[in-house]
């Protein structure tokens, strides 16, 4: 259950249609969910898997969309960050998954890419593959790579744009949040005509830090450490990468109104990008043309609103749509009661 | 009327003797207070002042501490980050006032410094002043220049570490926070044996933003713009000034409580210093040695925890500390009553 | 003598008519020389100025400018760049003076703005003056602040777009730079029909460091400490605020092709903008359209390169078009032989 | 031959005993290259290979050391910057390869730490690798991926202090510098009593831009793109990790002196570490102690004098040392002849 609808409200501004980011017009996600035991030991067992979000159902590489990220805590091993700060665009799908997992599924996500596009790494440059991450080591058997490259490749294919299945599923099936099973959640802001979406993946936080819920706190692990949370946020509002990068250091604060302090040992990564703006990888033209909010038009400010409070939103529902999860180790985490 | 006192308490770590700045070892304030018609046309009139903050009673440029910044949004004047941020010390006092009195300011506190250090600027190099700023215009004639070099001299002349006077008063004289009056608050938290304070001058929000008091909304002034915030961390824990910049970036999540967006022309920036260590400007060592904080002790996540705490807390005293106030043209900004 | 009538060529590409920044057509340039006694003392003496630069000679507060900052060294005290990288716009003339006449040249080129800008600080919001700064505090008696604001005033009253006078003038009359006397410098090359030009305050370097001109080295000061240099980037091509930042980094190139290593105690700042778009500060539009060059145009390279060149030859201006020059203390600085 | 040997001096300092970055005391490198048709196509050609540096024998993981990135030219594939960043430290060897052998690298680099290390994602936390790379796809079949897990690993254990091979070897074996065979190679640098070693990675550059060897031009390829350099300085100098960027940036100078403009395409990273301290991963101790050189002594500008020559010193022997190569679809790059 979406926590809006056990009567949780966060902001003011109205959520979109499914209230999740794929209400951003093309935004496609898809979600590959590992849960197995990886041997006769009884120990090592897979609990993760793979989520895809792409801003368009087109080719990615051949048509980039305005990109930026902003780092709240770099205690992460997120890839493509370095290009997307440079030069403010996205060229491949972002992929989420687990830590150890981030040299697999960047290698399926490059395979997907170059085989639909033969100019890759020949006649044209290479790719900038984004890859964000948290470790789900308590439930997952992180050090035996029970991700691939196929898994990113098949969490790719089968995006789409319907409603997002939340908590215990894709890259979100191993993360723990405020010591209850978390995981992905998504939520949507409406701004005067454009949309604002994000797709948290939650890792982070201890129970007593936990401010929503607080009649819920008896049954959450109490053991757990530093974690970390990714959170994509989405737009059609046409926006420059600074602008974008502006708008995404708002999801700080809703992250830091479900409670968090961004922990030492968190890496807390937001990554935004506008489909407003599809920028053509092959082109003749010296010269482009942008629109772009003007900088102090009250739109703006709504949306670093809607940045906040759908961050806000989408941890909560990646709990609240999270169920109790088995992993490795016959280890168990419950899902929160409210 | 300090917040606390009210009954509300912000977060889970206990507070310092004081409850403010003054509370971190050798730190002292000082406030100038502007309150007079500037002629007698009956609009003009100031409404302003300076507070000045020392991370000890010596000579600051001879005795330097560590030190970082962190901009949460730049539309902002601040001087002095430059250098913060490449050398990573405190040289002089930090001022606040308002936008304009910027090089006033800077030029009173410069002449301080000359006159207490003959070598800078003969013997020696030049120093480096950091002045914190926000825009007190709806009830200051802003325009007209009222602070002068003497009112900075003033401020740090009369620094003292007793208990920070709040509110209307130093550079909060005029300024406006969440529709109601504002201006300086101070809160500390004490964590383990090391003390961390946090010093705000308020000037941001909207009334229907605010979190805590919504039962206190009718009186507020409904017109008021983007705003800023100029929040200084001190603390006495040994940090690096790395370290300080992560503490530094937790004020935002205080920040996002209180019910602010970072809105696009709000000057939200943080200041943070450590008194661990003077870093002596004349020196004939090559080396330093330096203790300083483990980066994964549970200390660094309580500093987190109490820079977070400090400053909402901070800036709720600066609201409920703040009395109603008369300025230019008439115009008089209510206290908040709750 | 600018160093290319000496027959020393700096790079491949063509310079502008003048070879200088005002070769962007719109940039206006105006210096104030400063050259007394201070006293009678024969001890006390105003060798400084200060050099203003404008993006175009209508109402900069009005008509805005892209504009981005790049710090190479951070050992300075230059003033408006948090603005610069939150909004990438420039709406203030950029200034250059000494250390300490920062607040004076501050405080006049507020005062000029407000004049033109009856609504700042009262209708509407404030303004972002910049100002960059070198430490003249060898020729020039600087403690004693014969900088005044009225200074700020005249420069940028007198600014034109004919050929920039160089070396010991404006803000360049007391600077040193590699020992001998520097200054201002500029150059500019034309790029595929359009223009970057550079302004330089140049005050760095020990003789020993200087590539160029390795037989003028007799007559130089031997005993000059760090320094700093302030670098000025205007283009007519249609550029980002990130994509200005990222011509404004190759001013690097240059300043280390002429034997800078960037040296502790130098403020090394770089500030770009572009005159291609106009930006109003008052509209009533939401949107606006921007033409900018695509990023893996060759013309991007090409301006790279640009800055690069014009960096260089107009430090190397700024030496050879210096003229010997008196100061505080009896004490001279020669201009360059070569 | 080393370029020195040809008579070409950079800079003034002396060099270490190698002349390359394992002149820091504890620095080793190790090389695996790959040089083999993949198929019979006489197509596809794996003429690649990678490049490990360690800075010291021990255990990375358990004994961490100082260090910082910072990125010159962000177009690029660099992993493991958001974590250094962060926290200023170095947990991993530093691995080079080609931009899409990065995640076969970042696995092997995983499996080899896992293996030395059980605790990790285990009973402690994860790992941050840190993987360079160029692009090598004009003389290697990078769609083919020929780089495996094992290669990395390969290059891991095969590290040692002796002369670093280099040119046409390991991660260098397809990279082409200004038109010519470029690759690895190395300099060092002594600094009263400190030795500062570079190792890059070179892969950028037009014929037309090479300033060195300017009469060697006839031979080389007129035809390459935008490419790439990584640049890996190492030093035994107790520095703060905001004192290793200060030193990083300067590679840059060394960079910009080559010729080079910091092309739109290229990624040019600088990635540095300090071996003067270890920090152990686990420790029972809440504070520890850094002995750092002081800012202004004299020995910080020649370390950043050091990183400059050194940077420009190891990109020229990559060209001097290099051989002609044979790669992909029969074509040929020439060494440079001087």
């Amino acid at each position: 259950m979406k926590i809006r609808e056990a009567g949780k409200i966060i902001g003011l501004l109205s959520t979109g249609l499914k209230n999740c980011i794929t209400d951003v017009e093309g935004v496609i996600v898809g979600h590959i969910t590992l849960d197995f035991p990886i041997d006769e030991s009884g120990e090592n067992y897979a609990c993760t898997g793979v989520t895809a979000i792409l801003p368009h159902k087109g080719n990615v590489f051949k048509e980039k969309v305005t990109a930026a990220s902003y780092v709240i805590n770099g205690f992460g091993k997120t890839t493509g960050l370095v290009q997307i700060n440079e030069l403010g665009v996205l060229e491949s799908p972002i992929m989420l998954t687990n830590t150890f997992a981030v040299p697999a599924v960047t290698q399926g996500t490059l395979e997907y890419m170059l085989a639909e596009n033969p100019e890759i790494g020949d006649t044209t440059g290479t790719i900038n593959v984004v890859v964000g991450e948290c470790n789900d080591s308590y439930l997952n058997s992180i050090r035996q790579f029970p991700v691939k490259p196929e898994h990113a490749i098949e969490a790719i294919k089968g995006a789409s744009d319907r409603q997002v299945d939340e908590g215990a599923v894709g890259a979100g099936k191993g993360m723990i949040c405020f010591g209850y099973k978390g995981g992905i959640g998504s939520s949507s802001r409406k701004v005067e005509g454009y949309t604002i979406g994000c797709l948290v993946l939650s890792n982070f936080g201890k129970k007593e830090e936990l401010v929503a819920f607080r009649n819920a706190k008896e049954k959450g692990l109490s053991e757990t450490s530093d974690g970390s949370i990714i959170m994509l946020l989405a737009t059609d509002a046409p926006l420059s990468d600074r602008q974008l990068r502006r708008v995404a250091k708002r999801c700080g604060i809703g992250l830091g109104r479900t409670g968090s302090h961004f922990s030492h040992g968190s890496g807390d990564i937001v990554i935004a990008f506008s489909t407003a703006h599809k920028i053509e990888h092959f082109s003749v033209d010296g010269l482009e043309s942008r629109i772009q909010l003007r900088e102090d038009h009250p739109i703006m400010n709504q949306l670093f609103a809607g940045a906040a409070e759908a961050a806000e939103e989408a941890i909560l529902n990646s709990l609240s749509q999270a169920v109790t999860t088995k992993g490795r180790a016959g280890r168990m985490v419950q899902r929160i009661l409210f």
